[in-house]
């Protein structure tokens, strides 16, 4: 089969035997993926990865110890967990100890024509989410996950810092969910993207940033730099909270006497269970065509990488063979 | 009167006009003062502090508008707030943007004879609780802040980290809050103070810091260096909370990928309301006495904040005349 490999900060398209599923495992062709800035990073070195990336994909079961399961169209939760630990039992296979991670620790990804997933990570798609949107569903999870950690009063104000992919996500994700959202980004282009929802959108100025001093209650960083963890410093109320959707390669040098004096709180957030996701999927709220910017081949790969990089792209979609 | 200065890194004692209190301000007479750490950060140049420090104290009340005051021995908040903003209105004086702090911002201290304090923020103390239980009541306060920012699970595991005074008052106050507390420091002695309680202590080797990793839900960092942070990090469960107690000149380091990854709440903590420290104090239920090193006169107060520096000190007391 085909399939895109990272090694060394390279990447490349080969071909590989088929996986063959592991007990309990379900062997999946691909429909479609998706590129995220996380995958960028694997590329850069993020990880000490090698392999196969890809973890946002659509695809359909071919087999499966399950019968019921097999010739359905998926998409999959991407922690492999070890389904005993205390994490696990208390629903947190997120956070087991011992877990693998599709495309990114220690399992292959979905940027390859088959792969294998547990079968109980496999959440069935209803014929009413299309694939274009499915793809979407492990950074809609994400943005969820902040819903899961935070109690937010009701109409509270909220910054969402970065206008990349998981930014635009997150600003409609509590825009729906009824909050004041103010998303800050560079890019005029994507801010606007959003104007149709009704979410305010200010651009940043790179060279003068003129950030709303102490401002908000909750601001979440996705700008993915560390610039952005002191943006949010600037802007969050005393008291406030702010959630870190960034991860940073680099040490972030915080100042911790703002922190502590102002008694900030900082949530880290990760990825989140896909049926918050696939419900609102399902309803139709969320503006997702707008958020691809480019459907490419799985042979392109590199290619489709570039592109993912380059200044206003949004998702570039993978098709296996077009 | 008499008077401890700070400026420019020095400590002297000064002969100074009596403050007159302003509209709505008591005259206070000091009965005794506590160093505590952020008055040894001052003469370190933190916050860039010039003036009279201060802050833990006991005092009778001289003059004031309100005659029912007249003749009480009280302590006071040391936050002198607006009153008028969102804050003030939200009975968060401690965070009003505009307030100064006695014997930090920009309101001279309570190492002096004589201190000045609106009367609002003046509590009088009933005679079950002494003098030297009184002058703990910031510091208990601050420990108690950290009941009402998190909601821990009944009996939930914390680890304090640090053996300072801070550190020796938080583990207490958790620990009578039903709470598992682990104490883990440098100092067999300190730790070895809380063992009536039956609070467990670890003495952590300097040379060779062997931690238990991802080992609790809640870890409270009260070492006041930035290596107490990563410890705090190391163990720290994921999806665990960290109290932030130590507040460092420097800033932190941080490996924003373990804290995202990992969903650590981080929350910064200050200062808290008297009410729950009286509370305690009166219960006579902390273990106060032992925290005592030594007590000094105000006229000899280079001399005790070299005592108050020494390895293995806690708290000293300073008394106007003896």
């Amino acid at each position: 089969m085909l399939a895109v490999k990272i090694e060394t900060g390279k990447i490349s398209v080969i071909e590989t035997p088929k996986p063959r599923p592991r007990k309990g495992h379900a062997l999946l062709r691909l429909r479609l993926a998706g590129i995220c800035n996380t995958d960028i990073e694997l590329l850069r070195g993020y990880y000490g990865f090698a392999g196969i990336p890809g973890h946002e994909f659509v695809a359909d079961v071919v087999s499966a110890e399950n019968p019921k399961l097999i010739g359905k169209r998926v998409v999959g939760e991407i922690n492999l967990a070890c389904g005993k630990c205390i994490y696990c039992q208390k629903g947190l296979g997120r956070h087991c100890p011992t877990r693998t991670v599709l495309g990114i620790v220690k399992h292959p990804g979905a940027f390859a024509e088959y792969l294998t997933l547990p079968e109980e990570n496999l959440r069935l798609l209803p014929d009413s989410i299309t694939d274009e949107e499915a793809v979407f569903t492990e950074p809609v999870a994400a943005a969820c996950e902040i819903l899961e950690q935070v109690r937010f009063p009701k109409q509270a104000s909220v910054a969402v810092l970065g206008d990349g992919k998981l930014g635009l996500l997150i600003a409609q994700v509590l825009h729906l969910h009824g909050l004041k959202v103010e998303l800050f980004g560079r890019n005029q282009n994507k801010l606007s993207l959003l104007q149709p929802m009704g979410i305010k959108a200010t651009v940043i100025d790179r060279e003068s940033p003129r950030l709303p001093r102490a401002a908000f209650p909750f601001v979440v960083d996705a700008t993915g730099s560390a610039q952005g963890f002191d943006s949010a410093l600037a802007m969050i109320e005393p008291r406030g909270t702010i959630i870190m959707k960034s991860t940073v390669a680099e040490r972030l040098k915080v100042d911790s006497a703002n922190w502590i004096v102002n008694e900030i709180t900082l949530v880290g957030s990760r990825c989140g269970r896909f049926e918050p996701a696939l419900k609102l999927l399902k309803s139709k709220r969320l503006l997702l065509a707008p958020m691809i910017s480019g459907r490419e081949r799985l042979a392109d790969a590199p290619q489709a990488f570039l592109k993912a990089q380059a200044p206003g792209a949004l998702k570039i979609l993978l098709y296996p063979r077009t």
